[in-house]
């Protein structure tokens, strides 16, 4: 259920939001860039190279896809965030507890 | 012009044709490996990134289309390869003289 206080942010809530939103994709695409650097210097075959290109196409599919900045869904985005891992529950201290609440439960599901 | 020289390949032809396009395949391949390791090795931001995936997935398109092994396309395809410089001209040397003079004009078209 979409409710009030999940469409609803305040100005310190939005200056919240955006900082742990990029650092999050900054966490994910660091983690990314040494993992292609790493396979990337360890190509010895054609299939090693082809199954780079494989794993960037999708992870560039995801990485466009998950990291939607729209008041509207964000409470879902940091969800995902915190359940992969890219994002810690207690950098979302200064969103209302009924949204910290939501994070933490939709991201336990 | 396609002529019966074109569509006519020997046995022995078809051997030399084979070792040929194996081999422009095989450097072709490697250079790309060569340059992917070392675009990959040296990424430092996500634009490094994006662009090496970007560069895999044209490189892809292209090769996946270059080699096509039907005796009916193999002169433009040795053309091709010949004008790039994955194959030398005298490589093709055990070909009929009239399939090496096609090969050789249409290369520096």
């Amino acid at each position: 259920m979409i409710q009030a206080s999940d469409v609803k942010w305040s100005k310190a809530e939005k200056k919240v939001a955006q900082g742990a939103f990029d650092k999050a994709h900054e966490r994910e695409l660091n983690a990314l860039m040494a993992e292609v650097r790493e396979r990337g210097g360890a190509i010895a075959a054609p299939e090693d190279m082809w199954r780079l290109h494989d794993f960037l196409s999708a992870k560039r599919h995801d990485i466009d896809g998950k990291y939607d900045y729209r008041y509207s869904n964000l409470i879902f985005v940091f969800a995902r965030l915190v359940r992969e891992g890219w994002l810690q529950l207690d950098e979302l201290d200064g969103l209302d507890a009924d949204k910290r609440t939501k994070v933490g439960a939709l991201a336990r599901m």
